[in-house]
This record gives C-alpha cells, structure tokens and sequence, in this order.
C-alpha cells in the first residue's frame, strides 16, 4: 500500500508566494472573489477527496482492472469508482471551471490545474474518466450551438454524463489526416457516423448515465488529408426531448485494451455503425476545432507527470526514512540500531533531490501555464491577453513535453529507492511506473512536442512566445542581481538563458537551409528548454522563499534543492547542446 | 507478437573483428580446439534454440505467468517452458562452459555469454532458471568436496536439476550482514537450517527433478555481521545412496511474489523449517565463497541487459520501416503511399541509433568481461592472468551498472518508437521495459554497482584494473593517431580518457579527506566510465570495420552508429561531470 498525502504546502507557496496568483486573479475579469481564503478552501477539499475516497482506490483499481461485457458492449468499472465519481460529481467539482451559464463555478483555470493534480495523484485511472469530460466541454463550450450546449454540455458539467474524445484510427494516429471514419448527411439534418475508433479513454463505463463522444469524421465531399476533418457530436444513448437518455446509439465499444497499466481506465476500441451524429463547428474545420483544446489537454497531461511524481516521491522519501540497511560511509548513525536508513547514503539522496526537484519544479511550470490561460481569458488589457495567449503556447510543449519526460525518471528512481522490493507489486511502486509509461505517448508523443515547439511555437510563430519568456527571466536576473541570497542561481541562469538564445538563432538559421534539421535538433532543444525553465522556477522558489513568511526549515530545503538542481541537474544542457549542435548529418537515413 | 533473429553477424563481428577471441582462444590453455569454425557452430546452435524454442514462449508466458499450489506448495511455470528446459538439456547448454570431469565441454566462458545473450533474448524469464543453476555449479566447482560435486552439482551439468542462491531476507537486501537465517549442527555432521528467504528466483518449479538450494545461514557461535556467515547446500529432495531424489526436504517455496515483469520466471518465498543441509567450503567464509560467483553473476545481468535491449530494437526498427504516419519535412519519399514510414523523421531515427549505439556497444562491453574470465582462468602466462582478473574486477561495475541502465533507456525508446501503440499489451513491447526494470535492482543495485567501482575498484585497489583500461585505450589511440578513418573518433575518446583519469584523481583526494565524497560521486562517475568505455569500444568496432573482410554497407553502418556515438551520446559526460564535481555538499542531510 502506498501512502498520499495532498502536498498543500508547496502548492500554496507556487500559487501564491512564487507565482502571486491572489493578486494575478483578483484584478481578472470575474476574479473579485478568488481571494487567497476561496481558493484554499477549495484546495483543502480537493484534497479531502483525493486522500480519502480516490487514493485508497488506486491500487485495488490497478488490480481489479475494468471488465468488458461482449454480450452488452458494456465496461465495469473498479470497485469504488462509481462511489467516488459520485462523491466528485457532489462536490460540483466536474464544473470548477465551467461558466455558470451551464451550471460551473466559474473558478480560474490555475484552479483546475491545481486541483487536477491532487485527483490525479489519488487516482490517475480514474481522473480520466472527467478530464476527459472537460475537453469534450470545452469544445462544446466554443464551437457548439446554444441548444448542442444545453442538451449535451449541461449535464456533463452537472456530473451526471461524461464526453470522450475520438480521434485516433489504427492507421491515424499523430497523422490524423489519415482518417477514415465518414459522416454521411441523413435527411434530418443528422448525419450517420461509420468508422472505427482506437485509444478512446473513458469510451464506455459504467459511472454516468450516458457519454457523449466527440467524433472526427469526414463529410463525403471534403478534401482529402487534415483539411476534410469534421466534429460531431455522436451520444451514447440519444437524447429524449426532454433532455433525459433515450434510445441506444450505434456506438459502441468493441472491446478494451490491455495495456501496461491505467486499468482503471477504460480504454476503447469504439465501433460507429452508422451511429446518429450532429456536426459541432464548421464543416471541415474540426482538426482546428480540436485543436483549440489542445493547449488544455496537454497541460493536463503534464499535471498527471507531476501527479505521479510526486505521489511516487512521497513513497520513495517514506521508505528511505523506515528502511534499515548498511551504514554510513563515515560511521553509524543510530548505532542503537541494527543498520542506518537509508537517508544515510548520499546516493539515495541524490535519488530523492531528484525527485524533488522535478517535482516541485514541474509544479510551477504547470501552474504559472494555468495561470497564462486564465489571463489570456480574463484580463483586462487585451495586449495582455495576448501575451499571456503567447506565452502559454509556447510553455505548452514545454508543460506537456518535459514534465511527462521528467515523470519517467522520477518514477523510476522513486522505485529504485526500494531495490528489489520496488518490483513488487503489493509495495505499489512499480504501478507508478507503468501508470507513467503512457503520458509521454498520448496526446502527442515527446516527439511530437518537441517539433510543435522547434517548429511551430519558435519557427512558424517567430518565438514571440519566446521571447517573452526570456524578457521575465532577464528580468528576474537583473531584479535579483545584487541579492546575496541568489548570488548561486543568478549567473547560472542568465547564462544558460543567453546560450538558449544563441541556439536557437542559429538553430532557425540551419533549418531555413535544411528544414530536416529541425527533426534533428527537436528533441534536445525540448530537453534544453525544460531544464532552462525549471533553472528559472528554483531560481524564483528560492527568492520567494527568502522574501518570507515561512520558516526557516521550508526555507533551508527550497535552498537545498535547488543548490542540487543547479549543480546537479543543470549541467544536462551541455549534452543537449551537443545534441542540437550535432546536425542531421549525425542521423543518417536507415534503409 | 515481436519478432526476434539471433544477430549473429554482429556477434560474430564482436568476437572475431573486434575482438579478436579465436587468437586468444586458440593460446589458451586448453583452447587448441576452440576455433573460429567451432565457435561459430555453437553460436549458429544456440541462435535456433532461441529462436525456435524460447522466442515463442516469451509473451505467453508472460501473459500465463507461473502459478502457485498451496497445497503441495509447487510452482507450475508457464506452457512450453518444460519443453524448452528439455531441449536446453538435450542439447547439452547447462553444461557448456563446466568442466569435461563434471559432464560439461568446457567451452570458453565467452561462448557462454555470447550464448547466454540469445538465450536471455529468446526469454529472459526462463533463461533465470539455468542461469540461477550456473551460478550454483561455480559455487560447488570452487568449493564443495569432490563427493559434494559428484552428487549435486553433476546432476545441474546433466540438466537433470537446478540450483538456487539463496541469500536475501526481508530485513538483509544489500546489507547480507544482517541475516538471521540458523544453522544448528546435528549429530551426524549436517546441519539444520531455519529461516525464511525472498526473492529467490527459481527457488521452485517444475523443470526438473530436483532443486540444489545454496543458502547462506549463521552457525550458532558464529561472530555478528558478515563475518559470520556460512554458505550451505540444501536440497529440495534428499539424495539416495544411488544419487536419486529421495525424500523430500524441509524446504519449500511459501509463495511467490507478484512482480512487474518476469512473470514466467517463479520468484519465491522460501521457508526453511529445520531443513537438512551441508555445509560447502569454510565456517563463517559464506560470504566470501558467494563472492567469488558474483563475478560472473554480475556479468550474466549485465547480459540481460543487452539481450532485452536487442530484442526491443529489432521490434522498433521493424515497426518504424512498416508504420506509414506523417512526411518527411523536405517532402514525401513515399508519394504513392498514403504517408511515409516513421524511419524519414530524424527524430524516430534519433531513438533507433541511440538503441543501436548501445546494444552494439554493450554487447562489447560483456564479451570483452567475458574474455578476460577466459584469460584469468586459462592464459599460461601468470602476470597475464593476474592482469586479465584486475581487468575483469574493473570492469564487471560497469558491465552490470551501466549496460542495465542503458536497457531502461533502449527499452523505453524502442516502446516510445510505437506510439501509444507502445502501450498495448499484445504489442509486446511494454513487456520488455517491465522485464528489464529489475535488472538495475538484483545482484547489486545501480547504487552498489557505483560504490564497487569507486570504492572498491578504483580506492581501495588502487586502480590496478583501471589503469590496465586506460593504457589499453591509449595504446589503441597511439595506433591508430595517424589514421585517417578513425581521426574523428581518436581525438575525443583520448580526450575523454585523458580526463576520466584526472577526475579520478582528483575525487581520490577528496574521498580520502571526506569518506561521504564517495557516496556522493560514485553514481556519476559510474555514468562517466560506462560512457568512455563504449566510445572506446565504438572507436574500435570503426577500426576493426574498416580493416576489411565486411562489405561497404556493413563498414558504412558501424561509422554511422559511432559517430552519433560520438556527436549526440558521449557529451553526456560533461553532465556527469559535474555531478562528480559537485560534491557532497550538494547532496544535504534530510530529516
């Protein structure tokens, strides 16, 4: 059994003490009311329900596993999952974020961020089930009509259905203009979706009373590839006129996958027979439509690296306090004892600073993300709008990228803390690391966040959002340069965000020449760009810390780790370096 | 299902190009017969028992797994395993590397890894039950009397039983000191042993007809620690006058354990109820005779390594010629496809070089361990068999520690290559990162690998091995300085040995004014070795490519991996680096 325990602390000091979100959010639009209080109210009860009804489901829900009905097309959830999708459905917790015109609190965007993380810490399994949901309401929120609003999006809010997303066919997967699934227009003005579905989190379960799937599809005169792609709105059970489930839909899962891990999760192969559908946006504008949620579902899935991670390091922190075996270098420390712990070895605590350090780091990286979302929405001044608008698309790959790459490491070490006792199953550790396994695959691989930010957000967009970015961390540098306290963490940053400068000028330059040079530098450049920001995050933790308000502990341990991330961790951009510098000469075609 | 193809070629190239074996081989005491010819038919030999008998039992029986009786308190291992363990036998492969007077063909100690790789590719999970056997059979040949030899260890030659090594409690892991099993004599010279041991792999199934458990106990006036430690042999069934298996023994499996990965290999609780056992080799010497194996044990990880990371990569390399997603950034290389295959993204080709740069150079790494066993063993000359052991004991840290650390990254890649098809269980790649996660765990964790090599090996013995290392490296450097095929490779790697030596150096220093130092660097310093060590052997395999006897492609192809080598994968270095420079300081107590 592994333990959890909601890290509220740290994520009061990232919203409020490093990032300032009560000042950032009382001046939004809307944001009179997100006081400090409200906001860790809601924290507090985040945190209540993940600790007390979604972590103890984690590790019997792994093992249990969804079930799959072949007879009914239907999936059982674990044990516990109706019960706690309840419980978060009680909260009004499936409507945080959501407008109050469909029933939401209308709270920040940081807010979901933060409490998203807790959730997924209890459960990541079962967190899918409603993040899920939300992407499918966001873009009901933006491209559907008043009444596809009401009959659909409402009672997803209100926590009594849940959305999916459908994108993924077997042959389409980052390539998504190779779709097949067709939407031929009936005389109802409905169309009839044919195709099959791969991949679908939450495509069929038990927990709500109908699902409602948002479908790519092509109309049957659209262009061929990326720009011939609808959305429809495809439910599982059509909807009666009064607004409650009706009759079945030819939509359907055809089985369930085995997969590494997330068996809490169901996830769906989904038949569409000629199933009943309604095209959301314009035709042919669906890959764009789905696009606009992107932003939302990357950083989610950022947030569930973090949520790993830290539940991961919790554990790992936990047993090598407990464990005894050997003793120090330089002599016992509790001689009285028939071993030291494991603390005792600086090896192990360099497993643990590791951890800590991204975790913790990642945490602020995902929030200070949220927190450009909410100001994109809500500020005032519409050329702050704008930037933040900039900025967070190019933390986006930055968030969704390196957090999940660094979730990888962090579970691994969290397990390698246990030795051999960390491939035990019953001991939990080894379920973090299969849990893990997926983020840096689904919503586009590491690859391909890599290419949005090289391509895309530096290239294609000029790294406006770039530039922005280091515009804060040069003002940051040169705010903090006289200050003692930040002496160790100044330098090393300015340095290493000037070298990121240079790079990526003469990077643009190279590929202008050769556009594979871009495939070739993407990945280190990502790598590059994740360990600059977390540079800039501990630099910031520690001059938030030292302006008070906090002890002298939580100070002496902000200091510490970010003295280890600096010395330790850091250097890695020289590799990255090398990586980007190498050249696409260094990767030659395999036959 | 994956796919897997003995890479003979490549083995063939490391062993004979590269290495040099049959030379050596051929002078070795005892070695007339071990040429080319013979080598290669035993590699060809053992290539179709992998590939014919073990490859195809690989998922289902990962998908089966073992199953516990408690009642009879047996182990079934999954379908098709008592088959393969018959044809192993059959084919005489228990007894390859044991001596002619034992039933063995006393081959080379390289051929046994080289084989041992094909084998572990073909099933990892099965191959731990004759490798737990090998380790048993070294253990009596260097310490059991002659009658001990002729009644257990004959019979593992034979392939007719197994053998174990019992060493592991729930409180004694890394630390063998603390372990309370007892042995109380009895009156006719045995021993009753009472104690319970985790984690033994292959400590019950039905393979063969009987289990020789070797279990390290404490006699009742033993001294406390590892210094009072006594190794015994204890069979599952006691043994006839005639050498069958008779009565059945007070040792039993109690479970086995749910594990991440290696579900067809049975890992076992086991109970020791007053068990009868003999004691092997001296009272209170235990440790020291396990010792003496964890040479070779340490290696056959090392192997493991090596041998998962291969199968994955042929895996990935095939699925990215097959799987048709996206274009090439300076247009379509496939116009008549729907998209072209994942091999035109640098990216994709990024991970697959990566892969290849260290199965390639891993599998040099253990065949070149390998050889300086043979050379320890056999070379008539004593100061060459003196050097070859200093050698062996240098290097068998970074064979196990770094080639099982670079097997999580080769397998996380060649998974990552997939796509969230990756994730799927009936893909089977996600099995290979859940096999491979245990083997930075047992024989010594990556931590201990660590500390052996800095402490132990470099410290403590002064670096005699090190220093052997260093002037092969620069000798190789000397010879080939003037050659204009390897001018890209000599300069960086003499640089890098250059200053591995310095770093050595230097960190000795700091070591002996502050013990903890060690600790500290040990983990980076490892890294740094494992990544000189492999640009050494890529610098070689150019050399050895380029002196003939291979075709253009085959020449084209080593370059190309030792240049990405080179450019993309030593800079790591600079990182480790700095991690050995940071010190201690940077690693603060935590409460």
């Amino acid at each position: 059994m592994t333990i959890y325990k909601a890290p509220l602390d740290d994520q009061r000091f990232a919203l409020f003490d490093v990032l300032g979100a009560e000042a950032v959010l009382t001046r939004l639009q809307g944001g009179e009311g997100h006081t400090r209080d409200l906001l860790d109210a809601v924290l507090e009860e985040a945190a209540r329900l993940s600790e007390q009804v979604l972590a103890p489901t984690n590790e019997s829900g792994d093992a249990e596993g969804c079930r799959y009905d072949k007879e009914t097309r239907t999936v059982a959830t674990p044990k516990g999952f109706k019960e706690a999708f309840k419980a978060f459905a009680e909260g009004g917790w499936a409507g945080l974020t959501m407008p109050e015109k469909f029933g939401g609190q209308a709270l920040p965007a940081v807010m979901g961020t933060a409490t998203t993380e807790l959730f997924q810490s209890g459960n990541l399994a079962w967190s899918l089930y409603p993040l899920l949901s939300e992407g499918a309401c966001h873009a009901m929120e933006l491209h559907g009509t008043e009444e596809q609003q009401h009959v659909y999006l409402k009672p997803i809010v209100e926590g009594r259905w849940t959305g999916t997303m459908c994108l993924t066919e077997p042959q389409a997967g980052s390539d998504l203009g190779l779709l097949k699934t067709r939407a031929e227009p009936a005389a109802d003005g409905s169309y009839r979706i044919t195709g099959t579905k791969i991949f679908i989190s939450a495509g069929e379960h038990d927990l709500a009373e109908n699902i409602v799937h948002l479908v790519l599809a092509r109309l049957p005169d659209a262009p061929a590839g990326s720009r011939g792609i609808s959305m429809f709105i495809v439910p599982k059970f059509k909807v009666n006129a009064d607004g409650s489930p009706g009759e079945r839909n030819a939509a359907s899962a055809g089985a369930i996958e085995h997969k590494m891990g997330l068996h809490g999760c169901s996830t769906c192969v989904m038949n569409f027979d000629g199933a009943e559908g309604y095209l959301i946006g314009q035709p042919n504008k669906g890959l764009a439509a789905m696009f606009t949620m992107m932003n939302a579902a990357r950083l989610a899935v950022g947030v569930q690296g973090l949520a790993l991670s830290e539940r991961a390091y919790q554990n790992s922190l936990n047993y090598a306090r407990e464990r005894l075996q050997g003793r120090a270098l330089s002599g016992p420390r509790l001689p009285d004892k028939p071993a030291d712990n494991l603390l005792v070895h600086p090896d192990v605590r360099r497993m643990l600073l590791t951890q800590r350090a991204f975790v913790e780091g990642s945490r602020l990286i995902v929030l200070y993300a949220a927190l450009q979302t909410d100001l994109e929405a809500r500020a005032a001044d519409p050329a702050e709008r704008q930037r933040a608008g900039e900025l967070l698309a190019f933390l986006i790959p930055i968030a969704k990228g390196v957090v999940t790459e660094l979730a990888q490491e962090c579970t691994k070490e969290a397990l390698q803390v246990y030795g051999g006792h960390g491939y035990i199953g019953e001991n939990g550790m080894e379920q973090f690391v299969r849990d893990a396994r997926i983020i840096t695959l689904y919503e586009g691989t590491t690859g391909i966040q890599a290419a949005d930010l090289l391509g895309r957000k530096i290239l294609q967009l000029k790294g406006v959002g770039f530039r922005h970015f280091l515009d804060e961390i040069g003002a940051f540098c040169q705010a903090h340069g006289q200050d003692e306290a930040l002496r160790p963490f100044v330098g090393p940053l300015a340095a290493a965000a000037r070298q990121w400068g240079e790079l990526t000028q003469q990077l643009a330059q190279r590929v202008q020449a050769n556009p594979e040079e871009l495939g070739a530098a993407a990945n280190d450049y990502l790598y590059y760009s994740g360990y600059v920001t977390l540079a800039y995050f501990w630099a910031r933790s520690v001059a938030a810390a030292e302006a008070g308000g906090r002890g002298a502990a939580f100070k002496q341990a902000k200091r510490d780790a970010a003295t280890f991330y600096f010395a330790r961790i850091l250097p890695r951009i020289h590799a990255h370096k090398a990586g980007i510098e190498a050249g696409v000469a260094t990767l030659p075609e395999i036959a």
